[in-house]
C-alpha cells in the first residue's frame, strides 16, 4: 500500500502579522513540495498566530486575516496544505483549518472542542464546528483535526476513524510546561490505537508573551508507536511517508482534493529524534521565550542588574544563549550592604559570558533619598521600607538605561520568591520580561548546573552555586532567616500553587503545619504584587498568571 | 389575589469571605423576616462571593463554601431564602442557587446560561444546568434563575412562565457599567412581559478589584412595568408585595416549600427611587470601588501625590469621599520645573477636603540618580529617559510611605493616557488602586465640576480645572505638545477600544487619518503598560483589564 507522503512544518509564527506569518509559511510549503509532499501541515491558527486573544473581536482584523489566507491558499499548487485561521460564518466564529490546493481555498474543518481551561480561553471567541468532512489527498481518506479535538473524551477523531478515515492531520498550538511531549505522545498514539489509523501531529514553534510553543511534532502509526519526531525548539518541516490504516467503507462526506499517485521514491526514514532530559527542555523554553519575546518586540538587546546571586547570574546566561553576548548588558549596583564577593563573583560571571558590564553604585541615591524621608519617618525604626528602597533605586537604574538605550530590563525573581512575595514591588520586579518566574529556586539551581555541565566550564561560578543565598539589602542578611529552607519550600508551593492542595492535604503529605499556614499566608497576600510582575514564560503546569487567576480581594486561606 | 413578599436583600459581600458573607445575609434575612417577607433573595454565588475565579478549582473552597450555605440555611424559618452558592455534583461544578427554609437546604436550581465574554469566565469553572424545577411558596408556583439566564436569548425565564411560574426570582452579580441600570430593566421588562410573569432582581452591591456591583435591584411587574427600585450603591432590604402573573397550568415539577398565607397587611408601597445622572453614577461607583478595594483590603489608609494637576485633584476628593478625610495622606513632590501655581493648587485642594499633606521635593534625589547615570548618558541628548525619571522617584517616595505607615498608594492616570501610554512604567503607574483607569480624560473634568457641584463650593479648585494639562517634567511642558486635544483624543479611543472599530471606520466616522493611525499605534504599543498598572474600577463598556485582553507581542495595527 502506498503512503501518504506528509510534511509536517513546525514553524515560527508571531500573533497579528499576517503577512509574516504568509511568507514564513510559504518558505516551508516550498520544503514540502520540494520533498514531493502531498500535503503540508501547518499549526493551528497559523495565519493569525496563536493565540490571538481579543484580537479576534475586531472584525477587521477577521476580515484581514481571511484575506492573507486567500493569499497563502493562492501560492498553493499539487501539495495540498492545511492550515489554521479564524473563519467567519453568518457571526459566528471558529477555529477552523483550511484545506488549500491549486491555488484556493478547497473547504474548511470547524474545530469542535474549545479548551477554556488554564490558559486557554477558546470559548470567549468560537463556536463549537458540528461538520465532519473527510478530504481525499492522493487517494487517501484523510481527516483534519485541531488541538483540543485530540485532548478531550467526546472529540471528533474515533467517528473520522469509523467513517473511514485513513490518516488524521492534527494542527496544533499547544504550550509547552516540562515533559508535556510524552503526555501527548502517550494521548495521541492512544487514540491512534483506539481509531486504527495513524496521526501526524504538527504543533507550532516559538515564544507568545507567557506561551512557549515546543514543536515537537511527531507522528504515530495505527498501532500508536511514534515512527517520526521533529527535533523540539527550532523549525523544521518533517516529511514522513505516512502508512494509512486499514481501509475501511467510506460514510463521511469526502471532497476529493487529489487523486492517487505515487511519490517518485519512498522519502528517508527518519527515526524520532531522542527526547530531552528535564533540565534540557526546560533550559532551550526558557531561551526560546526569552529570545521571541525580546526579538519580536523589536528591542535591540537586554539589560539587568547582576548582583552575584545565582538568579541574576541564570537569567544573565539564558539571555546570552537567547540572543547573543553583545546583546546583554550587566549591570553591578552595590551598596553600602553588598558584600566583596557579590562584586568579584559578578565580575566572573560576566567575563565567563563575555558580556558588557557597567557599575553604578547606588550610594548616592540611596543616601538623597533617606535624607528626602528623614523628616517623615523620624521616632521609626529601620524595617523593610529601607530595604526595598535600595532595590527600588536599582529598578530605576535599569529603567532608566532601558529608556535612553532601546534594552528591554529583564527580571530575575524566580517562583518561589514571586510566590511568597518575596521580592519589591517597582525594585526587583521592575522591567519588561520576567525569564525565571516560572522557575522554582531548587531548580534555578539545577538549570546553572545543567549549563554548566552543557559548557563543560563554569559559565555561572561554583561559588555562586554555594553560598546562601541572600538578598543584600541589610548587613548579613540570609533568605533563610524570613523563609524555610528552600528545599522545604518548594515543595510546599508545587503543592499549593500546582496542585491546588488545601493546607489540610498538605499537612497530610507531611509538612509541618505552622509552615504550611504561613506559607499559604504568603502565598495568597503577594497575588497583588504578581499582578504587577512582568510576563515570562510558562515552563511548569501552572504558571502564575493567565494559568492562575486568583481574585486580589480575597479572604479564603487555604 | 394575594401577594407574594419578596425581600431583595441587596448586600455587600466579600470573595473568600465565608464566615462574613453568611453573617451579612442572615442580618439582612432578620430584616426580611421582620417584614413578613415571604421569600428573601440574596445575590448570585453570594456564599462564596462574586467572581471567585480561581478559588473555584481549590476543591477545599468548594468544600468550606457549601458547609457555609449549610450555615446559613440553618439560620432560616418561616420565610424561605434564595441564595447563590457553588454546587458540586459528580465532579462537576455549578453556579447554583440553594432554597432554603426551616433550616434545611430544600432544594437547589443550576444556572443555564453561564456568560464567557467581557469580564465574565464562568464556562471556566461551571457546567451548564439543564433541570428546569418550580418552587411553591406562600402557595405560588416560582421560578428561581441565575443573572446570565435573562441576558441571552435562549434562557429558561420564557420556559418557567410556560410551565407554570407566576413569579420568577433572578438573584445576580451584575457589574457596574455607566447606564447599565436602563440596560438591565429595559431587559427585564421585556422578558417579563414575554412571559406575562413578574421578575424580581436582586443584584450584589460592592468593589471587587476591577469590578463595581451597583446594587440597583429592583422589581418589574408582568407588563414589565418597574414597579420597585431599591437605591444604587448602598446596602438595602428592599419588600415588595409582587403581584403574581395570571395562574397557568402547571406542567413543570413543583417542590412545595410553604404553602398559602397571607401577611398580616400589605408592604409599605415604596416607589421606585429615581435614576442617578450619568456623572452622579459615576462618581458613586468609583467611590464604592475604592472604598470596598481598600477596606477589604484592609488598608489604614491612602497615600497618593498632588501635582495641583486635575487628575490627582480628582482621585484625592475621590478618596476623600469613599474613606473620610483622616485615612487621606497627599504628598507634595515638586522638581525643578515645577511651577508656582502647581503648589498654590495642590495646597488649596488639600485644604478644601481638609487632608494632611507633606511636601518633599524630589531635587535631592533627582540630582543624585542624574549623577550616578552621567557617566552612562555622556555625549546623549536629554530625553524622555529624563522626565521618567522625575516620576519615578515620586513613585519611590510613594511606595516608601506606603511601606513605613501601611498607607496603599493611589495611582492618578486617567482612561485616555493610559490608552495612548501617556505614563511613567513604575512612575506614576507604582501603586495599589488606579482610581480613574477607565475616567478618559473629558469626563475627569466632568466629574470634578458634579462633585463641586454637589459640595455648593470649590473642592477641586477652579484654577485647576482650566489651567492647560501639563506633566511638568520639563520647561513648559503641556499635555497638546504630544498628544492631539483631549475633545479629538476621547472621541476616538472610545470609537477603537470601547467599539473595536478599525481605522477605515474611524476615518470613516470624521477623524484624520493620521491622527487615528498615530492614535492606534500609540494604543497598541501601550500594552505592555497596561499589563502592569494596578487594578481600578471599570466604569464603561469596555475597562483595560480583564475586560479587553490583547497579546502584548502583537504586529496587528488597526
Amino acid at each position: 500500500m502506498d503512503a501518504l507522503r506528509v510534511a509536517l512544518c513546525q514553524v515560527n509564527l508571531t500573533v497579528g502579522d499576517l503577512d509574516g506569518n504568509v511568507e514564513t509559511m510559504a518558505r516551508a510549503l516550498k520544503e514540502a513540495e520540494a520533498a514531493d509532499a502531498h500535503v503540508a501541515c501547518f499549526p493551528e491558527l497559523g495565519i493569525a498566530g496563536y493565540p490571538p486573544e481579543d484580537l479576534v473581536l475586531k472584525r477587521g482584523f477577521v476580515n484581514a486575516n481571511r484575506a492573507a489566507l486567500d493569499r497563502f491558499a493562492a501560492l498553493t499548487g499539487d501539495t495540498v496544505a492545511v492550515v489554521g485561521f479564524v473563519e467567519s460564518r453568518e457571526d459566528q466564529l471558529f477555529n477552523a483549518a483550511a484545506i488549500c490546493h491549486g491555488g484556493r481555498v478547497v473547504g474548511t474543518y470547524q474545530k469542535q472542542l474549545l479548551p477554556n481551561y488554564a490558559v486557554f480561553d477558546e470559548q470567549r471567541y468560537f463556536s463549537r464546528g458540528t461538520e465532519m468532512p473527510l478530504w481525499e489527498i492522493a487517494g487517501v481518506p484523510v481527516g483534519v483535526t485541531v488541538c483540543e479535538d485530540a485532548w478531550q473524551f467526546g472529540g471528533p477523531i474515533p467517528g473520522f476513524g469509523a467513517g473511514g478515515a485513513r490518516v488524521i492531520l492534527n494542527i496544533n498550538g499547544s504550550p509547552f510546561y516540562a515533559a508535556k511531549g510524552q503526555v501527548r505522545e502517550r494521548l495521541i498514539g492512544g487514540l491512534a490505537r483506539e481509531t486504527d489509523c495513524p496521526i501526524a501531529y504538527v504543533n507550532l514553534l516559538g515564544g507568545q508573551d507567557e506561551l512557549v510553543f515546543d514543536g515537537d511534532s511527531f507522528v504515530c502509526d495505527a498501532a500508536g508507536t511514534v515512527v517520526a519526531r521533529a527535533e523540539a525548539f527550532v523549525e523544521q518541516t518533517l516529511v514522513v511517508d505516512v502508512v494509512p490504516g486499514p481501509e475501511r467503507p467510506v460514510t463521511l462526506h469526502v471532497t476529493k482534493v487529489t487523486g492517487p499517485t505515487s511519490p517518485a521514491a519512498p522519502a528517508p526514514a527518519v527515526p524520532p529524534v531522542r527526547e530531552l532530559s528535564h533540565a534540557a527542555e526546560v533550559w532551550e523554553a526558557v531561551v526560546l521565550g526569552t529570545r521571541d519575546y525580546v526579538t519580536k518586540n523589536g528591542f535591540n538587546g537586554v539589560v539587568l542588574g547582576l548582583s552575584g546571586g545565582v538568579d541574576s547570574s541564570l537569567v544573565a546566561t539564558i539571555a546570552v544563549d537567547a540572543l547573543g553576548a553583545d546583546k546583554v548588558h550587566g549591570v553591578l549596583m552595590p551598596s553600602r550592604y553588598s558584600s566583596e564577593h557579590s562584586v568579584t563573583d559578578a565580575d566572573r560571571l560576566a567575563e565567563a559570558l563575555g558580556i558588557e558590564t557597567r557599575t553604578i553604585p547606588i550610594e548616592a541615591a540611596h543616601a538623597s533619598m533617606l535624607g528626602m524621608l528623614a523628616e517623615s519617618f523620624e521616632g521609626r525604626e529601620a524595617d523593610l521600607t529601607e530595604e526595598n528602597l535600595q532595590s527600588r533605586i536599582r529598578g530605576m537604574v535599569l529603567m532608566s538605561l532601558s529608556n535612553k538605550f532601546g534594552w528591554l530590563v529583564l527580571t530575575t525573581s524566580n517562583k518561589s520568591e514571586s510566590a511568597v512575595g518575596y521580592a519589591t514591588l517597582f525594585g526587583d520586579t521592575a522591567g519588561g520580561f520576567a525569564v525565571i518566574k516560572d522557575v522554582p529556586k531548587l531548580l534555578v539551581y539545577e538549570l546553572a548546573r545543567h549549563r554548566n555541565a552543557l559548557a563543560g566550564r563554569e559559565l555561572v561560578p561554583e561559588s555562586v552555586l554555594t553560598k546562601p543565598p541572600s538578598a543584600e539589602l541589610r548587613p548579613d542578611q540570609r533568605d533563610d532567616q524570613s523563609l524555610p529552607p528552600y528545599e522545604v519550600l518548594d515543595p510546599i508551593l508545587e503543592l499549593y500553587v500546582e496542585d491546588d492542595r488545601s493546607i489540610e492535604e498538605i499537612v497530610a503529605a507531611g509538612h509541618d503545619r505552622a509552615t504550611v499556614e504561613r506559607i499559604v499566608r504568603l502565598v495568597d497576600l503577594a497575588e497583588y504584587k504578581r499582578r504587577l510582575t512582568p510576563p515570562g514564560p510558562k515552563l511548569t503546569t501552572k504558571a502564575f498568571g493567565r494559568d492562575r487567576r486568583l481574585p486580589i480581594t480575597n479572604r479564603y486561606r487555604g
